[in-house]
């Protein structure tokens, strides 16, 4: 799996976004690409992740660079390797070499970028060194964590609308990261036979993304205690009864992410209370992506998971009720705390460091529900976009056990029958889906999701 | 391999580190965790790796925290986590039992440092959120590429006395990390056979350190191209002929380090010539680790390897005249640019964050000469120091091919006695020793450096 665009397809690719910027904006803007952070010393640094603003517009993943954009032209400012560098880290790309493969119109030393920022918008990276420089360079806050205004806000919400949807070029990456990814979740199935860990698990998956050069796109969740939602400890051993849940996703080298969980039974068979539930997520995943469609509203996608798990429990006999009324009361939300899924491209949650600006449709804002108030998309699907579905079933001690939620929602709640599902802590499965022109492709479709699947790729026969 | 000290001889540990420190300095310190990075948006954050003099007093890898020390005594800082956190990260520890746990004496919120920082001394973190609030909080600027004055230096060389020398649970852990960077090199070492690439092998070996829920102490370098000394790219396929060099090391949950450099033969069988330099390396490896021994001076270790590879390509009819005559114009360091090793503790450079305070004796400075310059270490060994012991021989394009060098080192070098060993790009052998009180222990011991062992584990026959 190797990146196969040429650079004269790259050049190509981007010189097409930053006319489509140009068409947005009246205003030169200037993106960072970030420096790398040092572990413990200068010279121990952590691998570099360029801001994916710089990434979508500069395709290649450089650091201590910066990139000036204005009517469709682009101006790379970037120092050459001191010569010292050949000796330590071997030939480096020059400049021009660099300019070249992106197809830069013009390419300065970094210390030229000073004199060519005048009205210029930017959007702040995230590594403090970097948006101190912005700061003090622009003369005026550039901070992360405070929401853009003025220019730097049209420049946000028009490249929020250019990301929005995917080219060809940044598919063709998502494929490649999505693809790594099935094949690490593939492994992690096979290893759980013979593991003892969490960690051996993870270390079974990670080393299928880092064989094939690429990166983890976020910090991996290989947990069999899948109710802690943002799990990223592995120390757990694994129980023979216990479900193992992997939240794990590739990220190609210049930036592109895939984001997908899988939930198996340690053992290789579900017991059948956990296959009861693990089929009604699996339900609610189906129904979702079935109604993906451009045009439709992503909220609409939620509620169909929130119904079906609703329905679901009614059946298991663990909601009582109606299932749309359930949902009205977020009884369903007891269970599924957290949204269907967010955008996804050069980030797993893409354009989360503008907001809910690309999240969410213009007008529109957060609910005030608990089964809503996490949702993280909030707009009509359109072509070209790429979503997550994951649904999921847990029992978070802090909900379930919440002698108050217990109260409130006796009378929605079977309790008693409730605890015969002991075994099943967490549940999700997620795949990443491409809004096309006729539905939907999911991009990940070749890691199996039917329980009998997974039981097969798990168990020790292989 | 798990942490097998218990709290209360973390506890033990930590006390006794600290009522060390509060015999060396009269006034408070305060040490900061430092914070982790994101990595695109807020939430989506790099691993954090708390600041190395931090995790030596407080001994857990926290993060968003600070201690202060003063007369033996440790205030504890640090946020209890929120409410809400229990709902996505699970129940975490709260102050008291980390407090509990790494016997401070008190323990805050955050927000009551403020007052408590008359008089004290620090030392720079290396994110730039950390020191920008150190300066901010301590009123004056402490920059981590600024070295330390007055008050702030004295700590750190109070601190770097030390650090360098290892207690028990210090080498406890440095073993752990050892042991696994053992398995994680034989483990590249049996992959290579039927691995198309570096990545390959790099995740073969990164796949053993994760496995036992470890990190990398640095970027690893696994490379055909081991002539290019700080190669942190892995994309280049393996061809038959091809040497393998691969520095990996592994790290422990609290920070400490490994650093193994082994250099194998892609098809198993290293050619003549590869054979002949590769003996010349091993010789001075073993030369260096046999001379280990308290009161040594480092330089002359170095020396020593020096002296070695010259010697070995005198007798390959690579370099002309007396070993000691070349040693002294640095005709050695044509093909051993580098220094000998350095010190390892909590980082893989230990302590480099402050230049060259631990690294060299009072009053020492760093050699102008190119064969000495690079040298790291400059001190008399002491029992319980651990160091690195890693000679190598590379052909650096930037050396070897430039036409100064090879005017000025015609008579000393048979440049076309070495064109005969094009397939000799970069050879390295690094183990990590300790000195004891009789000698020395090398840590990685158990990792074979003889020809025909290392082409044991790398042939198909295993």
């Amino acid at each position: 799996m190797t990146i196969t665009h040429t650079s004269n397809s790259l050049a190509h690719t981007l010189r097409q976004r930053r006319e489509k910027l140009a068409n947005l904006i009246n205003f030169p803007a200037v993106l960072w690409s970030g420096s790398p952070n040092s572990r413990n010393f200068a010279a121990n640094i952590f691998p570099h992740r360029p801001s994916s603003h710089f990434l979508y517009f500069a395709g290649l993943p450089l650091k201590n660079a910066a990139i000036r954009l204005e009517a469709g032209k682009l101006q790379l400012f970037i120092d050459n390797p001191a010569p010292s560098s050949a000796l330590w880290h071997g030939e480096m790309p020059i400049r021009d070499e660099i300019a070249e493969q992106i197809g830069a119109d013009e390419a300065y030393p970094l210390a030229e970028l000073e004199s060519h920022l005048t009205g210029v918008a930017t959007i702040a990276v995230q590594d403090a060194a970097t948006w101190t420089q912005q700061s003090q360079l622009l003369d005026r806050w550039v901070l992360p964590q405070r929401p853009p205004e003025n220019i730097d806000l049209e420049l946000a919400a028009s490249i929020a609308e250019l990301r929005l949807t995917h080219d060809e070029a940044a598919l063709n990456e998502m494929r490649q990261a999505a693809a790594v990814t099935v094949e690490a979740h593939k492994a992690g199935m096979a290893a759980t036979s013979s593991a003892k860990t969490e960690a051996q698990v993870r270390a079974a998956m990670e080393s299928v993304i880092i064989a094939h050069n690429m990166t983890t796109s976020y910090n991996s969740i290989v947990t069999v205690r899948g109710e802690v939602l943002h799990n990223e400890h592995y120390t757990n051993s694994l129980q023979p009864n216990d479900l193992l849940l992997a939240d794990v996703g590739a990220e190609t080298p210049t930036g592109w992410a895939a984001d997908v969980t899988r939930t198996w039974a340690v053992n290789g068979k579900f017991s059948s209370t956990q296959r009861d539930i693990y089929d009604i997520v699996l339900a609610a995943h189906d129904a979702c992506i079935d109604k993906i469609f451009p045009g439709v509203e992503y909220e609409d996608i939620h509620l169909c998971a929130c119904q079906v798990i609703a329905e679901g429990l009614v059946n298991l006999g663990i909601l009582r009720g109606s299932p749309a009324e359930l949902v009205d009361v977020d009884a369903h939300a007891l269970f599924f705390p957290h949204g269907i899924g967010h955008l996804l491209g050069l980030d797993v949650h893409d354009m989360e460091d503008l907001g809910d600006l690309a999240g969410y449709e213009a007008g529109r804002e957060r609910s005030g529900r608990f089964g809503l108030g996490y949702l993280r998309l909030n707009r009509p699907l359109r072509q070209g976009m790429v979503v997550t579905i994951e649904p999921g079933f847990y029992q978070v001690p802090a909900i379930v056990g919440n002698s108050q939620n217990r109260e409130n929602f006796s009378k929605f709640v079977n309790w008693e029958r409730l605890s015969q599902f002991a075994d099943v802590r967490g549940i999700r499965i997620e795949d990443d889906v491409l809004v096309t022109e006729n539905g939907r492709e999911v991009l990940t479709a070749a890691l199996p999701t039917q329980a009998d699947a997974v039981e097969k790729l798990t168990s020790t026969a292989g």
